[in-house]
């Protein structure tokens, strides 16, 4: 984890104060993800977790859906004039069987439906490439619990505490137990994490669980938890429109600025126990 | 700017009590940017300024300098199977003598240095490619003069107060006048949209502003600050080691948790007149 976090100085100004003093920052490093060894794509991550990152990018697009599906991930060496290692490139091979995707610019861009590229063909590819259905998933979740998650989190974030440069994901239990957590500089980063751990551990589907993120939930944040089979999305800022339309359309529950004692339901209310 | 925001109903609950209302979103929706009839990106955007998204995109990507290097952006018909247009695919034209980039996957990786994929290889790569050097840049700048422009491009946010739901960036003269606001569910986005705007006008570089971004400050924020010549950036919160880095080789002066009367100045403070 010693690249998690780096240190530069800084000159810090409060009121007029002026001091000079060492900073910690976020780690903030490319990965470029190859699938059998051919360039799949790349995302600007803070180190750590990089095979869980992988896995659960993957799981997202479609590919991996258990463990068995997995042979191996490796870094790989020798991709730097000296044959060194950058620990930045890392190569995923699928179990036989599995099949490999098209690797093409638009490869996770839905452009296959009748309507060329538009939200509704978004929406239309998720449901068709998703493994599991979402329903019912855990049911009777009182507004008291939806609201005791942002603490529990905090609780955890244990690098966003020293740098404030953080996204958060955690998975939880239906009665409220935290299951793990994960942080990235990116917060569809943070959520490919916690979800590649799980495949990792074999736990996929999680229709068990609920997804908390600790920023704004993005078309792409439900896309991630409806393919790893998540029904309870839950986020301390906005959704956008087609967040909410995909939530709809695949039977999530979607919960949005949930803070204190407040929380917008944007589809699946029937998974809450009203007063 | 009518699909800038779209409503839907929420089930809203407030310390127990619950309620129905009509709610204003983000819209997100795809992009897909061609150049010269191939694809080249595709991004989940607020609709809105497709045309300057577009243009700023391929600033930071090096290819666009000046309003002269382009010929025309136009949205692309006849992309669906009944010929309608979605006004989510464009085409950007770029004038004669102009160079078409190779696309590859890796177009934006900077895998061409020594080291392979690394964060040193990023730094390098922009280096490269910028157009124009940062110095001098507006110097004198006070703290009270940073301190004001938080709550002066919140004056300015008109989406984000219907929706809370939408980054923001904004363009600052010297003395803290506001240039040009941009919003999108991206924070890259908006940032493309103020620089790809500035271009169509032909302001670029843009030596004589300051840019303020409402969240962290990534690397690739930086990148596309010193790819239009922009050489200071202020954001709400935490940069990363390689926002850092990347401000300090390329002499740009890089503002972070700018709020209230408090700020963390982490590369070029020669430009501040500090106390």
């Amino acid at each position: 984890m010693g690249r998690v976090t780096e240190r530069r100085r800084v000159l810090r100004i409060r009121d007029g104060a002026v001091s000079t003093r060492p900073d910690t920052l976020t780690a903030e490093e490319p990965l470029e993800i190859r699938l059998a060894g051919r360039p799949l794509a790349i995302t600007m991550r803070t180190p750590g977790d990089d095979f869980a990152l992988a896995a659960g990018f993957l799981v997202s697009e479609g590919v991996l859906g258990a463990a068995a599906d997995l042979t191996s991930i490796v870094y790989c060496a020798g991709a730097t004039a000296d044959g060194s290692n950058t620990y930045n490139v890392l190569d995923v091979r699928l179990a036989p069987g599995v099949p490999v995707p098209d690797i093409t610019l638009e490869r996770n861009v839905y452009t296959t439906s009748s309507c060329g590229l538009c939200g509704k063909a978004s929406l239309d590819a998720v449901r068709t490439n998703a493994r599991w259905p979402l329903d019912p998933g855990p049911t009777g979740l009182t507004p008291a619990l939806l609201s005791s998650l942002p603490e529990r989190l905090r609780e955890r974030q244990r690098v966003f505490d020293k740098t404030g440069g953080l996204h958060a994901a955690a998975l939880f239990s239906p009665s409220g137990e935290l299951l793990d957590v994960r942080e990235d500089v990116g917060r569809h980063n943070a959520v490919d994490k916690l979800i590649g751990r799980a495949l990792q551990s074999d736990l996929l589907p999680l229709r068990d669980t609920l997804l908390m993120v600790s920023g704004r939930a993005s078309f792409e944040l439900v896309q991630k938890a409806a393919m790893a089979g998540i029904p309870v999305l839950a986020a301390v800022s906005a959704p956008s429109s087609l967040a909410v339309d995909l939530a709809t359309e695949t039977g999530m529950t979607l919960v949005g600025f949930l803070r204190g004692s407040s929380m917008n339901v944007y589809a699946g209310s029937e998974r809450l126990q009203l007063p």
